[in-house]
């Protein structure tokens, strides 16, 4: 039937595709996930995907279901969606990023996407052309790397610096940029490492970027999809609050602090890429006639009983890790989901890096963590903490029962 | 601020796309759009789109909104989209397809996607290849020729026949098969043309495909987007049915069937495009939860109502169009939410072609059709009748007295 005659059929699927989908995470963590004994009786431990939304105590808010659930019984929002969005969800959107800024957006600026991941490709794909070249952080956001590869974007990484609180290498980035770079892109907070940068250093983003970029007429991309999930001392600080002084496109959604990633809404704040948008898919028209409400109408009460769990989870990782030597964490997560936790294979017998720790762990312990290798760290490992608080205990025990197993004889 | 400011930085947007994206008929619409008089107290007629969505009467079933409000109340589906899609939702695919087909689909030969429009992307990225061409019917959809473009595909074109009930011309497709020829794509129901192929049209297309293109290894991709929506004589039938002789690719959605394209749920029925779907969106989770329900529950006093209300529209359209001297519909609609008229120019004064015409009649008489040219047709018009049937009187009351008006002098 159709399914398998067509291998016989000139359908090969397309190679390029094939290719760079092999960075992606999925990727990396489906192969792990394969690695799982399936014979083990104890619940698989996900620390390698940051995606909470299945934990009943990262429910969504209640004002987030009513939104949609009314946005379906009104019968007004089945129609196609209009490019671009709705209007008065990008003006919701507008007045909710304007709570934090030194000045106004309008709805104008604002073009819904099919989460963040869309924002990032409507806004790279607008900026490639034969020859261009994008900053990157590294340790990042594997998904970055991938669609540059689908898109021919020249990549130019600049490090991230677990001394300095996983703060910008200015220096690095003013050696790489050049008259093709169209941009650089900093994502805070941070994935993969938890960082909330100051006001200070942003600034001083800002600066460099003055210093060395101005002329050159680069962008800054602000990936800001864990907006708020600060729960440390450093208060989150937009961007674009740093508008004036530098062209900022701010990338964002609701997937992180409503905890709603299946919903997939995201926004661009930008100009001129509606040409772009045209050819693109758009979000579903109820979710965009939900979002006013959603924006609105979510009681302070939500975010902060989420805010108290991943301060709570954090805390519970960072213990955890002193009590295991192979394991270090140079800096306490402040914010985001995700923690970057060095590894020193020279205490391990048997195990030779980064890649061969995770899928021995999913095998023996079934704990999934994600290898530093695939966010472009070899040595490290990206680990999630943002998972109900007393598996993630349970999974650090494992993961301490494990090292012990693996621990070099003195 | 970033709004404006953007325009002096290396920000162009990115050209190939915006020129594809100038095929779309959105482009078109939202040009005759601009061209209407505002002062116009009448309220405008849509014809040139289809997307009966905002009418009352087409207000989509209960039982999809209920299993919405379900999904949305679980709690169960706020977590990313897995690659495919979700299985028990593929499952309801296969077996709501399976109710027409003389054969058994699994789930693994389902792949989930937004909308039919990304399942006509996944399967034409997938097929793509330097040299490579393909087989679009004209009359068509104009989004198969603009993705085409933007991804080097080349597009020949076999006609429909409007003297033969828009059956397609089975001489034109075997004099353009060639050994790069990737596959030939068919509309059932038809848009632009509202025809339903019979059986027997179908069953000559699977043997013209035998005798030219079997050993060439091309497939048939069946777009099926309006499926069961046939109110005249001849019933609708799915290419499937010929899938033990052809290697058929069906395309589909609930986007027609259910009246909702906004909620961008389609599918692909095939394997081998793991590779391709892996970087690509993904259907919103908490829809694909609902879809077992909606495919399920929905009574079939929903379907027989809309199919009752679409025949009494195509009844409307035809009769009204014989009292227009210079419109002719050479078949009366027997499916889906279209149909194409003749346009006999030479019967009007000051009025040069379909694109006049339509930029014209939207301005005088605030009714919007689409000018053939958008679907490969020049001096047609493409009319949708999937509007409110009162509406739809007044549509054509007025599109009279433009002509009227315009009328040459004898
Ligand atoms: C840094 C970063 N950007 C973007 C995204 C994608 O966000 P969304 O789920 O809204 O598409 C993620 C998701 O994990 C992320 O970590
Ligand atoms: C022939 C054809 N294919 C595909 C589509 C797209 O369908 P969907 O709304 O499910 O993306 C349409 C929409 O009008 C269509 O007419």
């Amino acid at each position: 039937m159709e399914n398998g005659s067509l291998k016989k059929w000139r359908f090969q699927g397309n190679k390029a595709l094939t290719t760079s989908s092999g960075f992606t995470v999925r990727a990396v963590l489906d192969s792990l996930r394969e690695n799982l004994n399936v014979n083990d009786p104890r619940p698989t431990i996900p620390l390698g995907h940051g995606d909470p939304s299945a934990f009943p105590c990262f429910r969504t808010a209640t004002e987030a279901e009513d939104a949609i659930v009314d946005a379906i019984r009104s019968a007004k929002y089945n129609h196609y969606p209009p490019t671009a969005g709705l209007l008065p969800a990008r003006r919701a959107v507008a007045e909710y990023l304007n709570r934090d800024l030194p000045y106004k957006l309008s709805p104008d600026d604002v073009f819904l996407t099919l989460g963040c991941i869309q924002a990032i490709e409507v806004i790279l794909t607008s900026l490639t052309h034969p020859g261009a070249n994008i900053l990157f952080p590294r340790p990042g956001f594997p998904y970055y790397e991938s669609l540059a590869a689908h898109i021919h974007l020249e990549v130019r990484h600049f490090d991230l610096l677990p001394e300095k609180g996983w703060e910008v290498d200015l220096d690095a980035v003013e050696a790489l940029v050049d008259e093709n770079t169209v941009a650089m892109v900093i994502v805070n907070p941070g994935n993969p490492c938890g960082s909330v940068y100051t006001r200070q250093h942003l600034q001083k983003d800002a600066e460099i970027y003055l210093k060395t970029a101005r002329n050159l007429g680069i962008l800054v991309i602000a990936d800001e999809v864990y907006e708020h999930l600060a729960f440390g001392s450093t208060p989150y600080v937009p961007m674009g609050v740093f508008g004036s002084i530098v062209p900022v496109v701010t990338l964002g959604s609701i997937s992180k602090r409503w905890i709603v990633p299946g919903w997939r809404l995201g926004w661009v704040i930008a100009d001129s890429i509606k040409g772009f948008l045209n050819i693109s898919s758009d979000p579903i028209t109820f979710v965009q006639g939900a979002l006013p409400q959603i924006l609105e109408k979510t009681k302070e009460g939500f975010f902060s009983k989420i805010i108290d769990i991943l301060r709570k989870d954090s805390d519970i990782g960072y213990d955890k890790i002193t009590e295991i030597p192979c394991i270090t964490c140079p800096n306490k997560p402040e914010g985001g989901m995700f923690m970057m936790v060095k590894l020193n294979v020279s205490l391990l017998e048997g195990i030779n890096d980064d890649m061969d720790f995770a899928l021995q762990l999913a095998k023996e312990e079934s704990v999934v963590v994600l290898p530093g290798i695939a966010v472009g760290m070899k040595n490290w490992l990206r680990v999630t903490f943002a998972i109900d608080p007393s598996m993630l205990e349970e999974g650090f025990e494992r993961m301490k029962s494990f090292c012990q197993r693996h621990a070099k004889k003195q």
